[in-house]
């Protein structure tokens, strides 16, 4: 949901500035720039306390890992916490809490970043050390093993002992058949068995290096003087010339509509998810991407939506119907439709009743009135995002490492207001169709046969 | 299908011999010898008219191709066709017109193959030719380019213009989620459009050498002047040593059952297709792939099998109905149930019919006269396939090219004998499981919503 979520939350100065005269407060005066071995700097300056927010987003995910090799970017990820010749495992971390600071990792499919939060002055010292282990991470079996197990428990508290995380994995295969985002980011269990540490350096070596790296410093600073450190840090990285922009394999034309039924005795409530296959940001046309984010608002956010008022008020058949559009992908992305059926519904009953207010909007389009709300709430979520530092710091992290710019976060309230109902109800049409769609029934046993006996 | 059927028709000399005493034939007297190379060699005598089969197998096909280079393997086929140095484009293929000769050429997930079939003179000139490209097919994008509309073109004609090959594309790639049978071997369109000269020669030098191939001969021919033959064309061809045991991703565990909809207003007759992923001979443990194709013979071979007798005469429901087992496989495979409704008929009731025949079998077994008539029907089936020297040769060359071995295929008819009826239900407790199944339904428009418009 992280990825989902990201460009939901995107300010601007530039818009801002441009309509002085409305009330619409000024966002973050946003700095960017490169340095000379190719990494990407990001400066937003946010004064209210002697805090600053430090990430390094590298542009590799689970999605850049070769076939065989699942869960590879996520247990580098891991072991980039083991030290390097300068910084011995464990240091960092120690240092950080004694200065009262907190630090963070995530994978995504199209990236892995590090955070940490700690007061202005220890701010170098942060980025010291982010710089020495882009390139200086030192690994042996003896800490890589029992990382992998780690890993390997992980992926059992979250996904082989949750039902719906299992058939959230299979749908994702299904929706996926030859693009990567079809496997797990934390990897299948019978590959993420076999990694190692020779592979863990293989894929470190190719992918870290500061020209596939973002850094993003969110607070109490001052972008020349940030200039200035990052050039003394992270200055000195070399550049790996090897690394170019992200090519991986496209899904091929889909023609069906795909069922995915996971029945399983743990299963409390039954529940329906559907997805569409749809652009990101990064590849639709233009005005694509922002009329399915109106239309994700319009019919599945929040009481007023469509799928609310059909599926929980009028008729009622669900406790829950909601629908989101995760526009922040490298590649092509997710529409996805949720909803928990009332007792003694049954989701096929629930499918239909989602399907036909998908087809309405499809045939009959929206209101003025529903595109004027969602235009209003798409762009003041933006606006009361500028409050969090971290949120912002991920917000422009997330897009530049998905291949956006910063000037595409910063005008995206301003193609939000230019959506029109019509754009909406062509991206009803055009991409939610249910030959691109996959839907998953989360139930509970014995409903579908299973391994009889 | 080629590939499915390859098994059921094996058959066995050492087995005739141990049980002299009765009236069964003697199968061929096959001989394998491998040569200082690597290369095996396969000799098959059949000495009833002066005419000679000869193939050449390579363990290499399109589950060996990397993510992104889908139909690579079925493109090189075509290639190998352009010529060496000292057989241009079409002179091979010119002589063997001009003696009579015929040839053919074929690519699985699993293997790519060349077939000549010439008079016994002959073989020897075909031997220098298929030793000749081996090592030295030469190509240049005049050639290259235009062969990539060929195989374009028959992907349009073979996939897109077939609404039921689309569907079989898309149930393989729901049923094999991350091991490469999820791609079709004629390649995804968009990849194959990029396919080119560079990728299909590091392709063909990384799998074509006498150490990954299987020459089988089979006809008027004396094995030991077969050998020395062998030494003489395919002898000096040196050994790749980066050549290794194919080794590719595996399925993750399947929990979930997947139904795949196909819906085209030029489908005349709706169908479903169920598919188990099941193991094959090779991955399966003692035992398992024989009662697996006991199994598919009571279920769904003939009129006497059991879904035929329950759906096409008992209720009827159903036109047609059918099962099978592809067990020659590298990796894991197929168990695949085939339905026709009769007019008027729904696919979900067929599906329920079809599911009460599986799971009355696993619940309570097969009877022994069921048993029997499998046995019997199996084993003669290889007997009679004796008679057809082109089906001999490509048992042998399929089966070494999937990992198993000569003892293997004549061991056959032995360990068919030896299934229980036990076994079989075990089979069809263990693997009819719908937690590993995806179904497809094949229905004609517009009984799904479509694109809306």
């Amino acid at each position: 949901m992280r990825i989902l979520t990201a460009l939901a939350v995107a300010g601007t100065a530039a818009l801002a500035n441009a309509r002085g005269a409305e009330a619409e407060p000024a966002g973050p005066a946003v700095r960017h720039f490169t340095l000379s071995n190719g990494l990407d700097v990001v400066v937003i300056p946010d004064n209210r306390s002697p805090v600053v927010t430090h990430m390094i987003w590298y542009r590799v995910g689970s999605a850049d890992e070769e076939l065989g090799k699942s869960g590879l970017a996520h247990f580098l990820e891991h072991l980039m916490f083991k030290g390097t010749a300068k910084n011995p495992a464990g240091s960092f971390s120690r240092t950080l809490a004694t200065l009262g600071g907190q630090e963070n990792a995530f994978t995504s499919s199209d990236y892995t970043a590090y955070f940490q939060r700690v007061t202005r002055d220890h701010l170098e010292k942060v980025m010291a050390f982010e710089a020495d282990r882009m390139t200086g991470l030192v690994l042996t079996d003896a800490v890589v093993l029992p990382e992998r197990e780690v890993v390997l428990e992980e992926r059992r508290m979250r996904t082989d002992n949750d039902p719906g995380a299992q058939l959230a994995e299979a749908t994702q295969a299904a929706l996926f058949v030859n693009h990567p985002y079809g496997h797990p980011v934390i990897g299948w269990e019978q590959e993420m068995r076999k990694l190692n540490r020779e592979e863990a350096l293989a894929f470190y070596r190719r992918f870290y290096a500061p020209n596939n790296a973002i850094v993003v410093i969110a607070g109490d600073v001052v972008p020349d003087e940030i200039r200035a450190l990052a050039e003394k840090t992270y200055g000195p990285v070399p550049k790996n010339d090897a690394i170019q922009i992200r090519s991986r394999p496209l899904e091929p034309d889909a023609r069906t509509s795909r069922r995915v039924v996971l029945a399983d005795q743990r299963v409390a409530q039954p529940s329906l998810s559907r997805y569409y296959l749809v652009p990101s940001y990064r590849t639709a046309k233009a005005g694509e991407a922002e009329a399915l984010d109106a239309l994700a608002h319009v019919i599945g956010a929040g009481t007023l939506s469509r799928l609310y008022k059909a599926l929980v008020v009028e008729k009622p058949i669900a406790v829950t119907a909601s629908a989101w559009y995760g526009g922040t992908s490298f590649d092509a992305t997710r529409f996805g439709i949720s909803a928990t059926p009332r007792p003694g519904v049954s989701l096929e009953e629930l499918e239909s009743a989602i399907d036909a207010v998908v087809t309405e909007v499809a045939a009959n389009g929206i209101t003025d009135q529903e595109l004027a709300r969602a235009k209003t709430r798409l762009v003041a979520d933006t606006i009361y995002s500028w409050d969090d530092q971290f949120t912002l710091a991920r917000v422009y992290g997330s897009a530049l490492a998905n291949g956006l710019s910063v000037e595409t976060v910063q005008g995206w309230p301003d193609r939000i207001r230019a959506v029109t109902a019509r754009s909406v109800q062509e991206a009803a049409r055009n991409f939610l169709d249910m030959r691109h769609a996959v839907t998953g029934y989360l139930i509970k046993q014995p409903a579908p046969p299973e391994k009889r006996s």
